[in-house]
């Protein structure tokens, strides 16, 4: 089996997972893709992208937390990882979470209906920040696809300073940001994915993750363009390194 | 490992696990137990019982569906099934259910609080409901242990009928019943509860659980007593094996 997660979750590029699935399907492999960015908020046809399995998570996309999902291509035989009373046709062993399950739907509902509008508004508001930042901070680099990227992430690499710092800087003054995915952020550890994209220790370090959502507006994308300049040329006049 | 359920969820018997706990302590085997029926509704003690794992789950007790814990004696190692962002120490990667594990957290503390009394109040109804039922039906019995169960299981066995008729019949009377568990009732087979305690498959498939909480009260106990030997009287009339 190959498994090739749809779009990065910290520097948002979208994999070319149909290329990867034709390759897979004409040498007879399965095609896993975890979609957890994606699904929602992308279209996705899995018979175009000859995909086979797909995993989609409910509080990725305003759903709540507590429910996911496997689809499973007809004819594709899969192991349970999880046994007892055999819910799920015996694929998943768990009494079913019904309210987050219904939950998941509806909100599946609301992204279908939105999607097209919403990521025109996403991407509208995700290129002002990309070229505000680029434009306004030296030595500022973005991570990840210039346009083969998520609407809603915009990531940075700022030269001489820490990621964490930064977002230190920008909680005080009430701007949610990360440096790279919420599950390994207690470890410290620069970010395997910049490291995987080449880039050096010290750089990785110097990452900043700007994740857009629903309820971001373009008041608040102004406000982040007016305060981090400044942020970082105060962390840069602290810096050992430059 | 030895893994035993604190009390069976079928037929409400409490199992003697400090003794078997004593047995695999003195053997240097884990013991793990299920508590799922107990945990929030029977006092446990994990030394005195010499419990080294210990799994319960919130939908249970009154909490949210989505949580579930696992207790782990200091010094018992486990592995994970479960791989990915590390978290749990690693122990169980997936995004934490945060509002669930609060709500679960929330209805230990009420179950704690009036376990005494609620369990006084439940035996009090359990017992006037197995009583009247082996008094006024003849040819019925009580499955489970007489004194070790549950305060909330009454499980009976009738003669000549099965269990899944005397459900509907319930049903259409606005009492909700069960045969054997939830999580097996698709199945439409014995009980292998039932089974493993010697019964024959046509007397397991007689046998109707019945279960109390928070919200019963001795109204709707003294409402199946009065609605259920007519019930059974009736199939009995239809029944071929009498």
């Amino acid at each position: 089996m190959v498994s090739v997660m749809h779009a990065n979750n910290e520097i948002g590029t979208i994999n070319s997972i149909g290329e990867i699935g034709k390759i897979c399907r004409e040498r007879g492999i399965y095609f896993h893709t975890d979609a957890a960015q994606t699904f929602g908020k992308l279209p996705i046809d899995v018979n175009r992208l000859n995909i086979d399995l797909l995993t989609a998570s409910a509080h990725k996309m305003y759903g709540p937390k507590g429910a996911a999902m496997l689809y499973v291509r007809t004819g594709v035989k899969i192991k349970p990882l999880l046994h007892g009373g055999g819910h799920e046709n015996g694929l998943r062993s768990s009494t079913v979470n019904a309210p987050a399950i219904v939950g998941f739907a509806e909100s599946v509902k609301i992204c279908l209906q939105e999607m097209k509008q919403e990521n025109r508004r996403l991407i509208k508001l995700r290129d002002k920040l990309i070229k505000g930042i680029l434009k306004n901070i030296p030595d500022s680099y973005l991570n990840g696809h210039p346009a083969k990227r998520l609407p809603n992430n915009a990531n940075f690499r700022f030269a001489y300073i820490e990621g964490e710092a930064i977002i230190m800087q920008l909680d005080a003054l009430n701007i949610a940001a990360s440096t790279a995915s919420a599950c390994s952020s207690p470890k410290l550890q620069p970010s395997h994915v910049l490291l995987a994209c080449g880039m050096r220790p010290q750089d990785a370090h110097g990452s900043l993750r700007l994740t857009l959502g629903r309820w971001t507006t373009e008041r608040e994308i102004g406000q982040v363009l007016k305060i981090l300049p400044g942020v970082v040329e105060k962390l840069r006049k602290m810096s050992p390194f430059k």
